[in-house]
């Protein structure tokens, strides 16, 4: 069992709360949903993720919806991008910069939350990858898009990788503030490099009609 | 922490259930769906709310799959569309009329199962949105649509509303079983109000293409 | 409360998980999904109806997401679908008999492992219907497609019928390894009669226009 700094753990949600509420907010003005709807959809992105997570490990009520301070965070996301979202948009790069950290720290986060709960090793690992990516396929399934998680592979594995990695150091006893920062930041640095790279996982072989 | 006469609610959860069961199943008949597909539009309608909310607060199994009555009022009202849909459909002001009592009794009994569960005032209040919305939300993902909660502001608004009202009167300690119909009331009036003066929430500036 | 022999537990998830991960992975690529999309549709089409199962019956975590002998059958299959999907395609016939054969012990399995939970029998019939469904639900949601048991209603059927079975027999006590694979089996035949047969559930009455 690992217990974490309560500080950290917050900030490790935060960072992902805020970024991944922005990307739920412009995917619902992309939409033309109304206020409310950017609203849902930002904290839907935001705090899906997390609440998935709660809910594995048997947390409830989920931290998302009982925390006012996430909860909070999401809703001031989404404002700021129904305010601002021609700007927002405009700074995309900027939004996919902070998904990536989003990435980063809820993988890493999620993983020390399960470990903190006492599952073992392979779950850990596969609830920070759901953590990661959890938020944003309930985004894009309300928004009626097939998930980019699905599409964009380059996406999911640096978070899986970032978790079993968290996971490996805890196994061997060498887990500290530094480790976990140095986690987060391998992971956001894959994640920005395949973007720039344009890095894709092979395709299936091109066949005839399979329907 | 709250203990709920079990009649009330009961009550409460049966008026909702039947009348998402009704929008649900004739959802599933636009879409053309045969028999059974109406009926688990109709029960998913009816009875995701309660599961998420029983979910969210650790009850499980959730009652809207272990009680008989609140699957049974599911199923009726599925075949009652399925048998009877031309004719609901002609009622469809009466459909929006049992979607607003469903509406209100699903926020105000989800709310007060959380607080009987003893989660903070603020989870109570996002529990009874969610047990409000849940069930349409998760109607719209299954058929194919985007939810339309997402698309009608003053939906979920009234719902969010009731929840925060009944929440305070429970921190006060001002509860009652008037007190609780007066909730729901409210609500539900709210919820008519605005379908019949078209109230909508402010939409995102027009702009260039975004994508 | 029911103690089941861990092996036919097992047994029963496993031939589930990979029948239903080769059919997440065929709709993978039939989608055009790249080496990782199809791992996740794979993954959630086999683990996604036991995940369900688990969180209703209060199991955290799932056995779907840490029990590796699991989510390893789920993929190799998507990993099979995606090295040989040219074959397992022209094979499709095969893949129906598995999606059968999955069915069948999903149902079975889920409703054993609710009442080893200790739930009631009307949930425990329930829950054996979603851990059926829930999976290639999950799939097709994900895939951006209306669920397939929502349009085949001799799927859902069989599986609700032998849920029903098993615990009826549990109820009067002559639950044994030969009953509960005469169950299996028997879902199994109704399922493949269905297929051949072509049997459907009644449509509702065409009308005019209903939106």
């Amino acid at each position: 069992m690992l217990t974490l700094d309560a500080n950290l753990q917050l900030a490790l949600d935060l960072v992902g709360i805020f970024a991944f509420a922005l990307t739920g907010g412009l995917v619902a003005v992309k939409k033309r949903l109304d206020l409310f709807g950017v609203l849902v959809l930002a904290s839907a992105a935001a705090l899906g993720g997390g609440v998935l997570r709660d809910l594995l490990i048997g947390v409830t009520p989920p931290v998302g919806i009982s925390d006012w301070r996430l909860l909070g965070a999401a809703v001031v996301a989404g404002l700021t991008t129904f305010l601002f979202h021609p700007g927002v948009a405009r700074i995309s790069k900027v939004v996919l910069v902070l998904d990536a950290a989003g990435l980063a720290t809820f993988a890493i986060g999620g993983s020390l939350k399960a470990l903190g709960a006492g599952v073992d090793p392979l779950a850990a690992v596969v609830i920070g990858g759901i953590t990661a990516v959890g938020g944003g396929m309930l985004r894009d399934v309300l928004a009626g898009q097939v998930p980019e998680v699905l599409r964009r592979e380059m996406y999911a594995l640096p978070a899986l990788f970032g978790s079993a990695l968290i996971v490996a150091a805890h196994h061997y006893d060498v887990i500290s503030t530094a480790a976990i920062w140095a986690c987060v930041g391998l992971v956001f640095i894959i994640r920005i490099a395949a973007v720039i790279l344009d890095v894709h996982a092979p395709k299936p072989l091109r066949t005839g009609d399979l329907t």
